[in-house]
C-alpha cells in the first residue's frame, strides 16, 4: 500500500460514477480504478449469494491492481456484501450506505430521516439499521422506487413522466414528515433537482456520492495516505461488458469525458 | 429426438413465460422447459458478442435435456443470436422476430407496420429485414421504448405514468398511420389493454406470444412430431437466479401458478 496507489471503486454498473465524479472534486490529486459490472447490472434484482460471489471477484480483480481503498459505491453491495469485502480486504474498505447514513443522522433537526432506493437497497434494511447505529431515538421512512434507475439511464431527468413518477414514489414518506431525505442510490443524484423541486425547501437532501467523498479524504488524510500534489493523476475504467450507448450514458454520470475504457473478461 | 420430448423455451429473464402461456394454450398436451437467465438479466443492454455467447450456452443446455424443438422468447437474443443457435442445434429453432414479421405481414392492409421494442432489438433492425423478407414493399416505422419492462416488472399495467411513458412513445409512430403494430418485446403482450385503447380500433395489434405459438403448432404437425393427446405434461422451470418477488412477476406473465423451479449454477 502506497501514497501514490489508486482508490479503487466498483459499483455495478455506471451509476457509481457519480461517486468518482464526487471524489474527483474532493479529491482532485488522486488516481481512481473504477470498476463497472456492465454485463452483468442490475445487481438489485438478484440473490444475496449472487452479489456476495460477484463482490467478491470485484474486490478481488481491484486488490490485484494495487489501489491503496476500496469503495463499494454501489447501494446493493454496500448493504449485502460488505462484510464479504472487507474480509478479504488487505486496504480499507468504505461504502456508500454508512457515509450517507452518517451524514443523514448529522443533518436531520426532527429526528425523521426519508431513504429511497431500490428494492434489494431497501429491502435489506441496511439504511435504517446503519442510521439507528449512529441514533436509535431517529424514525426511518423508507421507499422504493423502481423506476428512477431506467428514468434516468433514459435520460428523462426532468420529464413529466419522472416528475409523476417520483410525486407517486415521494408522497407516502413527505406525509410522514421527514426533514432529511437520503438519496439511496448512485443513479439518483443526477434527480437532484427535481427531487429538491418536489421535496420542498424545509427537506435536506443526502447525496451518498458527496458524503463517502468526503469520508475517503478523511480516511486518507487519517492513516498518511493522502497522495502528494504532484501528477500523473490517472482515472482507468475497466467494464465487463461495452453496451449500446456506454459512452453517453457513462458521461452523463461523470459530468465529463471518460479516459481509457477497458473491457474485462468474464468470469474474472 | 421423440414426441412425447418437451418443448425447450428460452429468454432472458421472466418475459419468455408469455410463449409459455401461449403454448401452453395452444398445444396443451405438450410438455415444456423453460429456461430464464436471471441472474444475467437483462440482455437488451449486452454487447452482440455477450449476448451470442449466452445463447450458445442456454441452447446447449437445453439441448442436453433433449428437447425436441427450441422457441427462442428472446425477441434481443432472436434478432442477435438466431444463427448462432441454429448452428449448434440438432432440433428446429424457431424464434419471435420471425413469428411476429410473418403475422405482421398477413395483418397489414395499407402496409405500414409499426414495430415497438427495448433498443437493442430495434437497433438490431431485425423486424424490419425479416418484414421486407415478406414483403418489400411494406413501410416500416420503429420505436424504441426501453421503459416498458421496468413498468410491467413494477406491475404499473394502468397506470397513468404507463399510459403517458405509451403515449410518447407511440405518438411518432401512429402519425405515420401504421394500420398493424407488432409487440416486439415478450413484456409487451401485458400491455395490451393499454396499448390497444391507445393505438385504437383500425390498428392490429400482433403479439408475438401468439403467433409463435401458431407456428409451433404447425412445425410439430407438419413434422410429426406433436405429441399424443396423453400424459403426462411435464412443466419445468430452470432459472439462474431466484431474484425477490421472482414467482410473483413470474406468475404475472405466466397467467398461473409456476411448478418446479430449479436454480442452475453459473457458468453452464
Amino acid at each position: 500500500m502506497n501514497k501514490g496507489d489508486a482508490i479503487g471503486v466498483f459499483d455495478s454498473g455506471v451509476g457509481g460514477l457519480t461517486v468518482v465524479r464526487a471524489l474527483m472534486e474532493r479529491l482532485p490529486s488522486e488516481s481512481i480504478y473504477y470498476f463497472g459490472d456492465t454485463a452483468r447490472v442490475p445487481y438489485g434484482v438478484k440473490s444475496l449469494e449472487t452479489i456476495n460471489r460477484y463482490a467478491r471477484e470485484i474486490a478481488g480483480f481491484l486488490l490485484k491492481k494495487e489501489v491503496k481503498l476500496l469503495i463499494i459505491a454501489c447501494n446493493t453491495m454496500s448493504s449485502v456484501a460488505f462484510e464479504t469485502v472487507r474480509e478479504i480486504s488487505t486496504v480499507p474498505v468504505l461504502e456508500v450506505i454508512d457515509a450517507g447514513a452518517r451524514q443523514a443522522v448529522k443533518e436531520s433537526r426532527h429526528g425523521i430521516i426519508g431513504v429511497i432506493g431500490t428494492p434489494a437497497t431497501i429491502n435489506s434494511n441496511a439504511y435504517a439499521r446503519r442510521i439507528h447505529e449512529y441514533d436509535p431515538s431517529v424514525r426511518v421512512v423508507s421507499q422504493t422506487c423502481p423506476l428512477f434507475v431506467p428514468l434516468v439511464e433514459e435520460g428523462w431527468l426532468d420529464h413529466e413522466v419522472t416528475r409523476l413518477t417520483a410525486k407517486e414514489y415521494l408522497r407516502p414518506i413527505l406525509a410522514e414528515g421527514v426533514d432529511t431525505l437520503v438519496l439511496g442510490c448512485t443513479h439518483y443524484p443526477l434527480l437532484k433537482p427535481l427531487l429538491r423541486e418536489l421535496a420542498g425547501p424545509e427537506v435536506v437532501l443526502v447525496d451518498s456520492a458527496v458524503a463517502i467523498a468526503q469520508r475517503a479524504a478523511e480516511l486518507l488524510e487519517r492513516e498518511g495516505l493522502t497522495k502528494n500534489n504532484e501528477p500523473p493523476v490517472e482515472y482507468k475504467y475497466f467494464v465487463t461488458d461495452l453496451p449500446l450507448r456506454f459512452h453517453t450514458i457513462a458521461e452523463r454520470f461523470l459530468g465529463r469525458s471518460l479516459g481509457e475504457v477497458e473491457l474485462v473478461k468474464l468470469p474474472l
